[in-house]
């Protein structure tokens, strides 16, 4: 391994290039190097980038998704259906959910899921903002789209009973066997629960 | 894959992290997100260090490795044999050898090696400030430490050449059958070097 470095700048950088997710000293030192084999220009605006998207950065004041303005380019569309709320814990799982174009309502995203162990609690989350959307009555549907994991679950079922005052339809998007897969392979609960929620054939 | 963004400030800082080696679109979001979940001194640390290092960074005077000031730490250690330079194609190069604690002299770093095909010719290297450092009459010997390829080989030829109106001693590192590596599965040309080069027994 990389011991000791040449310089201190160099060794700033590459303190700071570290700490981010999945980028070891290693790959930092190679980062940091390719930084400075490319022209000035090339640092000059990853710096500026970085600092400008923490700097500038708002969250859609309806669905808290990242967004440029006061309101995300969703929930400002009006071919959107505002009556239907799908609940993601994070902004990329609204991303992964846009890609695959299949939904036209708008979003709510809570910034993450209720885990004890992380100390997340119900509090950090935006649960209250949503009950508040939902109070406003103009809501038909609420589509809970978190991870299939416990704590998921657990946000789950803590939205459903705080959704429980209000006449609104409460949905959770289907588990089963994904497209692709071969039976044989498909762990038990995932198949269970594909063979309860079945579907009419010509349904889907 | 991600194909449209929620934000422009997301999207910019998505771009120029996917210029960096090794990170894709996918990992540069995952990057980004993660700047926007940490606090904001970071982003303004890292930009910041990124920055200076870009900026601020110089060379050593004489053997060009990165430095904070007009020398390197190893050209200013008087230490160090400066009567012994060892000729890298890189900063990383050297920080490998440095790694070793098997050398004792000094670097020249040449910035590269010879290759035609990527546009580098002895002109783009800092082989006439090595020649000039040899011409001074203070160096005894000149390691030649490059990359055993064909560019590495040119390169070394290139700089024996014109070395060779100079009284001094040109050496290169032994090539060989790695520590550890097993003889059956070494290639027939680094066996082959391994044989030609051999040395006492006692003097490893």
């Amino acid at each position: 391994m990389i011991q000791k470095l040449p310089s201190t700048l160099l060794e700033n950088a590459v303190n700071e290039l570290s700490a981010l997710p999945g980028i070891g000293r290693k790959t930092a030192l190679r980062l940091a190097l390719h930084i400075l084999r490319r022209d000035a220009d090339y640092a000059e605006k990853l710096s500026a980038s970085l600092l400008a998207l923490r700097r500038e950065v708002s969250y859609c004041i309806d669905c808290h998704n990242i967004c440029d303005s006061e309101y995300c380019a969703i929930c400002a569309d009006p071919r959107r259906d505002h009556a239907v709320i799908c609940v993601t814990g994070t902004i990329k799982e609204v991303m992964a959910i846009e890609n695959t174009s299949q939904f036209h309502g708008v979003y709510h995203v809570l910034g993450g899921i209720i885990s004890p162990i992380d100390g997340i609690g119900p509090a950090d989350l935006e649960i209250d903002s949503l009950v508040n959307r939902v109070a406003t009555g103009e809501v038909k549907e609420v589509v809970l789209a978190l991870s299939t994991t416990m704590e998921g679950d657990t946000t789950n079922f803590f939205i459903f009973r705080k959704l429980s005052p209000y006449p609104v339809k409460v949905t959770i998007i289907a588990r089963g066997v994904a497209v692709g897969d071969e039976l044989e392979y498909a762990d038990e609960v995932t198949l269970g629960r594909s063979i309860l929620n079945r579907v009419e054939f010509n349904s889907f």
